[in-house]
């Protein structure tokens, strides 16, 4: 056994199993603290609540508790192994949102035959939380999925899968084609890989200024066109009336390649029919679709990002999921919308232009960095990340109408 | 407002909102820590849970988690008031799991239409915890709901309401009975009340030796007999072939009075239809069926509980449903079955039996009590009650074989 996987695995079970806890937030020592706690006083938030539900959030942890939920139908790259096999992991975003948000999170998995049963279950259980994060569910269900509980649920439901890459791929995008020197609507987009995270990317860069005619997506088939008659609803939205098949086809003068696919699926040779400073983002994990020693060998005018920690310009959801969730839960967000998406991009990517003072390096490891082809992204640990994607995404939630709050409550994420 | 109402709610909104929260108990400060707790290295344990689902209890905190469910159709005295309203006193209970023996729990408060719809949601999510407690859910639909999920799940499923007090009771009635020199089989028991509490108090004083035919149940209606053809199916069990048709009928010459109902339901003249050295247990909180002050006054030779902290003899759940779950998860019980309760009540009656030690006056404050009419059951604080009930029911799930467990851990719950 591999010295990491031993870690791993002693990680997980000692000196107790798993990784997240409960833990009291109020008195509970003497018989007065439970009697307040319990029987009787417990009585008084329940009367407060059945006359008004909305007191739920000032007496209860509601307004700050988000369950992370999954079937266990596609865990991280490896399949589908149902919904036990996927606590560690739904533990583990729980274990990130308090770690980088103080999100209360907790891992629901759930059983289930039908898709509708699975709506169905979540949807019963929803008002226990303040918002829903669901994960590792595959495609095309998630779609569904997702859809139906925004419509069913009263809170943020987010699935992010989807839209947390998406928002961190459009942030470091947008950030790698300034320095590229070229513009989002005249890019010619490659994307390998068709599943929900691929199309929450394509979703969210057109939304951001990407033509839909200049982005090809690719499946196992190839490339996905208008000629094709077995896509489904979610594939149809990116069929392309073209005449390109293969890879190579599509890669012939493209100036972005975004791979969500897996291991090596982009040969070093394709690599140089792309126009000249083309941007690779080769997000499969852990092995991205070109090792980048191998892209930059063949490729000196690039700029190229990965899922991975150990090279630069990681694209890495949890830039984004715990601070989007704080900035919806602490204005009541009724769901997570685009304008919340788009102000998040802006955020993030407005953290890498921005010269880090010495400050925000005393307080982090993050290192001295300036934006620049390896530094086209904040990295995880970046203290400002919090503050700055929370405020921007509350202000765009009041902006946009989904919550009543009418501003943003005083001082808020200032220093 | 209340002095008490008023520290109440400030108790359920101030700092924060709410009582319990998510704590981490692994380091995730560093790029390390995170990577093996997240990606990549959370797919070692993944791995090992699709290859053996148990792997769960090692790698998870599934073990140590119980889910506290509702659906908010009986919340405390108060009545149906709906899933969300229900939210404080399930934090609430899941409080004092974490207080009294360090459970994690978690609450779900379930929005439903049918009682089917109930039991699917509930057994669709259980895989995710290692017990289940049902709380305040109204009879008789809560006696179908048990009974379904303990079939349909893996994982202890326990309706506290039910059971928790049926056990205490249980326990303070032995000691009472024994106080009084009467036999639980020659007993007479006046039983008032006929929902889920009732019912389970009966089924399980009948366990512990109390005779059908001696148990008068009322309902409003009265004295539950075998000529009412209205009655459901928990009440049927009760029904008892006699001409006894008021409360005055059934206290005539008894021996046991039992009230979950209503407060002061029973008048103090009543009291002086029983038998001698009559026991009466008033159960209904905050106020029960008949004052103490009153009672007394009435009968001296009487044995008197009650639901309250402030006078002697509190029949309180938390004297069980804690322990009684820290002993079925540390041996991984499947159920939480007869044997499992009777060795809760034996465990916990052999308590208030036993003199105080030292030792563990200095570690509590319920003071120094010697077995009596004034003390027949053990005050909640009693640090006694985590060991010996835990080892109890843990040896108990291995004698009655509903674990995989041959022993007990070496050393389990000795000092």
């Amino acid at each position: 056994m591999s010295d990491f996987r031993q870690q791993a695995l002693d990680y997980h079970s000692k000196p107790t199993p798993g990784k997240i806890c409960i833990a009291l937030s109020k008195p509970a020592e003497s018989v007065t603290d439970l009697a307040l706690a319990y029987s009787p006083g417990v009585a008084e938030p329940v009367r407060e609540i059945a006359a008004d539900p909305d007191a739920a959030y000032k007496y209860t942890g509601k307004g700050n508790l988000v369950a992370v939920i999954s079937n266990g139908t596609a865990i991280l790259g490896l399949g589908n192994l149902g919904p036990l096999a996927s606590k560690p992991v739904m533990e583990g975003k729980a274990l990130l949102f308090k770690r980088f948000a103080n999100i209360d999170s907790i891992d629901i998995e759930v059983k289930h035959t039908t898709t509708e049963e699975f709506i169905n279950t979540v949807a019963s259980i929803a008002d226990t939380f303040g918002g829903i994060n669901l994960e590792d569910i595959k495609a095309p269900e998630c779609f569904e999925i997702e859809q139906e509980l925004i419509k069913r649920c009263s809170i943020p439901v987010f699935h992010d899968d989807q839209h947390g890459t998406a928002i961190v791929t459009a942030a470091g995008m947008l950030n790698a084609l300034e320095i590229q020197g070229k513009s989002i609507g005249e890019a010619t987009i490659v994307c390998l890989g068709a599943g929900a995270a691929a199309t929450a990317c394509m979703q969210l860069l057109v939304k951001c200024g990407a033509k839909r005619e200049r982005i090809y997506m690719l499946d196992r088939q190839g490339v996905i066109h208008t000629c094709r008659d077995e896509l489904t609803f979610h594939k149809k939205l990116f069929a392309n009336n073209t005449d390109k098949r293969t890879l190579e086809d599509a890669l012939d003068g493209a100036d972005v390649f975004i791979g969500v696919s897996g291991p090596n699926l982009l040969p070093p040779e394709a690599l140089k029919l792309m126009a000249p400073n083309p941007i690779v983002f080769a997000c499969s994990n852990p092995d991205p679709e070109i090792k980048p020693e191998l892209a930059h060998a063949v490729r000196d005018d690039l700029i190229m990002a990965t899922g991975r920690s150990d090279y630069p310009n990681q694209v890495n959801n949890v830039l984004c999921f715990p601070f989007i969730f704080r900035g919806a839960l602490d204005v009541r967000a009724s769901q997570i919308n685009d304008e919340m998406k788009i102000a998040a991009v802006d955020a993030i990517r407005n953290i890498a232009k921005e010269e880090v003072s010495k400050e925000v390096l005393a307080a982090s490891n993050i290192g001295s960095l300036s934006f620049g082809k390896d530094y086209i992204i904040p990295k995880p640990m970046d203290p400002r990340l919090l503050k700055r994607v929370a405020l921007a995404v509350a202000q765009a939630a009041i902006d946009s109408g989904v919550t009543a709050f009418k501003e943003l409550p005083p001082g808020y994420m200032q220093d």
